[in-house]
């Protein structure tokens, strides 16, 4: 393809301010890319036009050429059927004679003149730009399907041949497209060198904002784009970034400092400069600790200092603890000592519509290259370091998952819900305004960071979804990334110039970039939050098998729901694994999957049925449905079952287990019991241990370990 | 249309053993209701096929017509297309031959020659035999939309003329039967008026199995059915059942007996008829107690009897305690004293595949005119009686939610989940292998009960759908009902098979009889568990128009989402409002809606927007979002809030308020004290909360409240 050659046209274009391309004018870039169309010409004239159908062959479309009329069918532009050469003479004249009365002045460039196809499936293939993700590729089923039933899916670009093929399968009518019914199926190799050339297409031209191929007939052998549009806008300016390793560099500072600099302590109760320095010590942190203060000289036993440039030693972290309108003269002087890291749990700024004073303490911070957290934050946890740099009371419980909130609100029931659950934490952090440290931030970090192996975050919106994509892709691989993406359902304000534009609702890219990347995405903050407790505390899978086994026949059923609800599919149950199971259960029990040893049953049969199952290479992940029984009370069911995994790690085996309690209120200390022996155990409910089970799962399989 | 006239059709092709009517016979129902259909005729050589051709103009179809011939595609039975009579002539040797060689001695009755339409929308109209609901309608969209994406909707036969026009809207696609970017809508009433006459065709003939219309060609007027397949086989057996008179009468007497007898009832320790009579005596059931023991005199203090005969007063439940092998002689001595109801705790029965046992147990107990609960159950409690007849431990907070479950460690949950978070019911009754009484039989009596304004039930299958879903819309009109349904999805219908011996009812079907009784389908055990507890507390909304109230932006964001998840659509704020929120909150807060009051504000911010919305009689209902805060602390939060909703109340007003709390865990006992107000309120969760009112408004507006 020639890329060059096509510059005059789309400068030529965008100088002349059009938003979208003529028909002629893309259709010499489908040319120069390789697109399929269908036979087509400009016609100056009626006779033309004539002359063109007589040799594209009967019946052809008619669409009126103008930059005028961005909306031809609106301004009834186009004709279709036509079979004979005077149809399309008369045909030719009406379409000036309705672009005329659409709009009195519009300059007429001629007449599109189509060959008109027939039969084979319609799809779409398009391209838009996000102002997060930038450009998007989409591909969709054409008519009622991606008009009604929104059946469509996005890939950011560029999107290699492989993937193209791959986004075929992602939409909801995809069988359709490998051929149901005795109907056959449509030449994907066609429909994804489209996807691959449109990709190429935007990523060649950056101006191109946004891309409609709708509808492509695609038949058992080629597709054609019968209807392109093209819209050309201003390029979308490059976004500032820190190297991985410039990230990494800061991030250490300042979740491992050497020392703490609160600008703002306070000996006062109630303040939040005294919760800082309270939490700091009382905390444990080991480094030390700096309260900067005009006046005072020491504070709750540390020696005080006017400003940080005071300190005669290095400082690693500032947690500002001053009103906003002071901020800045403040981050001045921490630039000035070198700090590079600034917690900023001030509000009053851009969240209070004060987005100028953001700007001018956030250019004072880049300046001396200080990296900044929040401002308005509760400020951030760190266990390995003992280090509780918020006005929060303290949360000192160790374990592997980093979390993250946008909200202070969201923060506050991470912490709540962690202290009443007992769920051990690495870090909890405050992201606020995000005026500069975000999720990318994080991720590089706690990817790195032996203490972390689960990453949960809440976020409202990505400012750079391109770089959050790239470093999620590849920590994703080796850690669990968790996300509660909320605004989900309001749609993103953006103007739709084009089809795909309108179908891009901001939360459907959200949706597919995340799965892209290998993020698990919680649809609720419950889950958030429970994913976090229970994807730490769960290993590996090493395959799909997975099994129930359970003492309620009831609590079988509606596990066996919630595998289908999770993406989890139960195991086949060979004969040999039937029969063995069926040796420890009673005779009306039911083997298969669920296992059902029934509801009477003593703590033998669960221990020989999870020890057996357990020590069964073909089996991979476990879920336990116990009920409550006089004969086999919840914590013997407990105890035994801890024993028997317990055994099973100290033989090298170690399947994720998890469990269903159903009982009376013994049943909640026995799932806590299990869960700090890492048995995800849940009372109440059936369908939250196996959601945990599925969200480990899809993990998995996106980080490719299944 | 002249049924009888079809009636020898029918007969004929019944007797002749044939499952599926040929084309000229299925054209023939057609023509008598009056379905309109293409031209078409049967041809029994090429040249009467050829002259039909002409007679109803090209392009035709030729199909094969053959009883022998089910599927006639997957036999070669089907040309389509066909423009010339030499082409049909061709057709019609080339199908004969083609059946030929597809099943040597089929009989070949001809070739149905039949005008072939074109353009228009596909859609089907069906009719199947559901073990449970018995003749079910189905309307969906034709092709890819029905099979792929199972884009389809059923109703219960008989279906009127308004109902079925309902169907066209209650399918994803419904927008393209009005009509979408410029492409015309269909006549619905014509097909309405298809749906209709199929719903009168399998009334008229109960040995009409399964209709299929499909595909129906729709275009903007008219809708004709291309392809008729209709399915005859055995007339359904009617059910036995109880009048509703009958069932109230037995239920009154066993939900309120005078005296109980508990047969097997034991002195010793870990029995469960030891247990049975602890929970009767220790419940505080004020009513006779009987036990009935072969030897014993007294036990725990009460005159023992050898058999329920010997007792001289009236009895009027027996619950069982004995092995399954001995109920069915003590079913007789049980009805022979006329008790009218037995709680049959023991298990043994269909469920461990003794299903002769239970059969002959229940035909002593149907002889007699005993009512059986179970067997294979906890038993029952009824709080109004202070009666707990089951063998788990007693339960005595009293509430308006009656609950019910199929499975006994759904039973067990509930008593758990109702003990921890002190849910007041009014019952909790386990119907185990429901042989006799059901949950029709339940909804009976909770109807009229004053003590139940919630009805709650997890359920397996529906022996009766039928029946159950004429009570159910009944009862659904005055009190909510909340399912869940186990066995939803494939997997959890096998499962369910191997428990119960149910057969595995089509999720869909019960989908849309459930919503099409009011009922409202829990998705999962801890959503049935927590409607119950939130439903009975809220008041019934008075319309559409509700409010967030909220401490914490994100939090707002959060309840948005769930608002869209369940249905509920934030009211669009008018000025008035807005200017009269805004006097009451910070200027950088966010009036509109959610009103956005902002984090740092004190108690009376929150007073006084909540108070502000419970006194405009524009704002229906309330959500609020309370992020916790040293200035408005949990409980000083929850003091007040139930404050200004109890001083609502006293004018008069109220509304449904829902609150999420986020923050430390106080907001745990913040949120007890609110719900004990009548507020439903959760700590670390925003979508809980937003289910719970989702699941009021489901109800009310099918109840037609709103």
């Amino acid at each position: 393809m020639n890329k060059n050659a096509l510059r005059p046209l789309i400068d030529q274009a965008r100088a002349a301010g059009c938003a979208a391309l003529t028909a002629p004018e893309a259709q010499r870039i489908c040319d120069a890319y390789g697109i399929p169309t269908p036979k087509q010409g400009l016609a100056k004239t009626a006779a033309e036009a004539a002359k063109l159908a007589s040799r594209f062959g009967y019946p052809v479309v008619l669409k009126i050429v103008s930059h005028d009329i961005l909306h031809k069918t609106e301004a009834g532009g186009v004709i279709v059927g036509l079979e004979t050469a005077t149809a399309v003479r008369r045909a030719f004249d009406q379409l000036v004679k309705s672009a005329k009365r659409y709009k009195k002045d519009a300059s007429i460039e001629g007449v599109q003149v189509q060959q008109m196809l027939r039969g084979g499936q319609e799809v779409m293939v398009g391209a838009v730009s996000d102002p997060s993700f930038g450009k998007m590729i989409a591909f969709g089923m054409g008519g009622v399907l991606v008009e009604v039933m929104k059946d469509i899916t996005f890939r950011m670009a560029p999107v290699g041949k492989k993937e193209a093929l791959s986004m075929l399968d992602a939409i909801g009518a995809a069988a359709v497209l490998h051929g149901v019914r005795g109907q056959p199926g449509v030449d994907r190799a066609a429909l994804a060198d489209i996807i691959w050339k449109v990709s190429k297409l935007v990523g060649d031209f950056p101006e191109i904002q946004e891309v409609d191929l709708n509808p492509i007939f695609a038949t058992v052998k080629g597709a054609r784009a019968v209807d392109v549009r093209i819209v050309i806008g201003d390029k979308a300016k490059p976004r500032p970034r820190f190297s991985q390793s410039e990230i990494l560099g800061a991030m250490q500072r300042i979740m491992n400092p050497r020392s703490v600099a609160v600008i703002g302590a306070s000996a006062e109760d109630g303040k939040i400069g005294n919760s800082v320095m309270k939490n700091l010590i009382n905390g444990g942190y080991q480094g030390a600790i700096y309260p900067i203060h005009p006046k005072a000289t020491e504070i709750l036993g540390r020696k005080a200092y006017p400003s940080v440039l005071d300190v005669a030693e290095d400082i690693d972290v500032a947690v500002f603890a001053i009103p906003a309108k002071f901020c800045a003269a403040a981050m001045d002087e921490a630039g000035r000592k070198k700090i590079p890291g600034a917690v900023m749990i001030p509000s009053g700024f851009a969240e209070v519509g004060e987005q100028g004073l953001q700007d001018e303490l956030l250019g004072v911070a880049r300046k001396h290259n200080v990296r900044v957290m929040g401002p308005n934050i509760y400020g951030f946890y760190y266990t390995p370091q003992n280090l509780c740099a918020t006005f929060c009371t303290p949360y000192d419980v160790k374990g592997k998952v980093a979390l993250s909130s946008q909200s202070g609100g969201v923060g506050m029931s991470i912490i709540g819900f962690s202290r009443s659950t007992r769920m051990g934490v690495s870090a909890i952090v405050g992201l606020g305004n995000k005026s500069d440290l975000d999720e990318d931030d994080l991720l590089t970090y706690f990817e790195q960071d032996d203490h972390t192996q689960v990453i949960a975050m809440h976020c409202e919106d990505l400012k750079d979804g391109r770089s959050f994509a790239e470093v999620a892709s590849r920590v994703s691989k080796r850690k669990p990334i968790v996300m509660l993406k909320a605004g989900r359902t309001a749609l993103g304000a953006r103007a739709a110039a084009s089809h795909t534009g309108a179908l891009a609702g901001n939360d459907k890219i959200y949706d597919d970039v995340l799965r892209q990347c290998g993020v698990v995405r919680a649809k609720s903050l419950n889950d958030l939050l429970q994913f976090a407790r229970g994807l730490q505390v769960l290993p590996d899978p090493q395959g799909e098998n997975i099994v129930v086994i359970t003492g309620a026949g009831g609590s079988g059923v509606l596990l066996s729901d919630a595998c289908v609800d999770n993406g989890l599919t139960l195991m086949k149950m060979p004969p040999d694994l039937d029969a063995a199971f069926r040796k420890f259960i009673p005779p009306f029990g039911a083997a298969g999957n669920p296992v059902d040893i029934t509801g009477g049953e003593p703590p033998t049969t669960y221990a020989n049925t999870i020890r057996f199952a357990l020590d069964e290479p073909r089996i991979h992940s476990l879920i336990l449905g116990y009920w409550h029984t006089i004969i086999t009370p919840p914590m013997v069911f407990a105890k035994l079952c801890a024993e028997v995994v317990e055994e099973a790690r100290a033989k090298g085996i170690d399947k994720p287990v998890v469990a269903s309690l159903v009982g009376d209120v013994e049943v909640e200390e026995a799932s806590e019991y299990l869960y700090e022996r890492g048995i995800v155990a849940c009372p109440y409910t059936t369908e939250l241990p196996v959601a945990v089970l599925g969200a480990k799962y899809r993990w998995a399989r996106a980080a490719g370990l299944l």
